[in-house]
């Protein structure tokens, strides 16, 4: 966030975002979808996870992509190649998804596509580990990725993205082994910051520790497929 | 930069900035510092690479450090270690410094110092590969750091930052072995954005290609002392 600017300015930035994100959320609702909010750093690994997640699961659950880029449709490109639907977003300057931006790719979907037909929208946002977190986008659930190469120390110097997280994936997994990496330590220091958080290892290169993302992942469909159940 | 307000106040938001970033600038050239801004995205190695520098070239140079992190003094406390001065800054949820921020760290540096002392003044900036490169402190020089675990596109995805660096560092070279790294494609991507950059692939680590680093670093010292010989 920008604190250059003042205080009651940046709070009307946000509530304004906040009613487009409540705004997008009901039409998920409405629509039967979960949707989820990925974010990390620049190269934390978002797209690889997706290429496996859609590898995986496209077909058991009916997948759509929001893909959040600066510039360039290259994630998109790489996504598009799993037969989902992907609606690129390309921020300019701006360095986060925000929730007009998103309102403008469910108007695409709704659009293209009958929404009532999907179960799960996967936005992937701006790699940035600190502005997404603080602009909602309408989602159900934030997913935080951190790469092993990235340190432990993350979630103490930059803890309102780790604050905000339903879910911790720490990614490449693989690369462990060639670094001074202690996943206790880290896992200490996420337990400060956000004790009931979902943390889980992983590598999207090797497999290892994908299975326990997948059965996150259809648990947050099965919240949603309940909560519908319950409301009808 | 968030998009999501105005134009107009962005810009005017930019120029009260720049004007700060004047002043400071004003100030580094009449002490006779020469200041350069570190910038990557978070974990690419930033306070690593600074331990090694100020191991290697504390003495030879009298260099102080501004640190920038949104919370805790982690990083000023490492580099504390090495016996020079070291300004912390803590941005709170700021995702950058700014140029008010790095005045305030000058404050502090001529109120415990004598500036006049100092030949190179290093900030390091909070983990973001986006805003910081939008907000000149008053650098002589942008130093852009990416690491090799980071990709390829990375230079594509986030242009500006790569536009505006006058060195790009390539760190973590140790790992390029156990991925599938491949620094010719990143060159290429990289001289789309800005042929002029001076590019250096090192290894905090081990030390391979360090040297190159504080040649450059040494020429940027150099440059200033001529000019201000060519001043006197």
């Amino acid at each position: 966030m920008h604190q250059t600017f003042n205080a009651a300015l940046e709070i009307n930035l946000l509530h304004a975002n906040q009613a487009g994100a409540d705004r997008n959320r009901a039409d998920f609702d409405r629509w039967g979808i979960t949707c989820l909010n990925l974010m990390s750093g620049p190269g934390a690994g978002k797209t690889a996870l997706l290429e496996k997640t859609l590898a995986a699961l496209n077909g058991e659950l009916k997948i759509a992509v929001i893909e959040g880029d600066m510039t360039t449709e290259l994630d998109a490109d790489r996504l598009r190649c799993y037969g989902v639907p992907v609606i690129a977003i390309n921020t300019g300057r701006s360095c986060h998804l925000d929730a007009k931006m998103v309102a403008g790719g469910l108007h695409r979907l709704e659009h293209e596509y009958d929404p009532r037909e999907f179960d799960l929208v996967l936005v992937e946002n701006v790699g940035n580990l600190v502005c997404p977190a603080e602009f909602e986008v309408g989602e159900h659930g934030k997913v935080a990725l951190l790469s092993v190469t990235e340190g432990e120390d993350k979630p103490l110097k930059y803890p309102i993205m780790f604050q905000e997280a339903d879910c911790l994936l720490i990614t490449k997994l693989d690369l462990a082994p060639y670094l001074d990496f202690d996943l206790e330590r880290l896992a200490a220091n996420v337990g400060q910051i956000n004790p009931q958080v979902t943390l889980i290892p992983l590598s999207a290169k090797t497999g290892q520790g994908v299975d326990a993302w997948f059965h996150w992942l259809r648990s947050q469909v099965r919240v949603m497929g309940t909560q519908e159940a319950v409301a009808a």
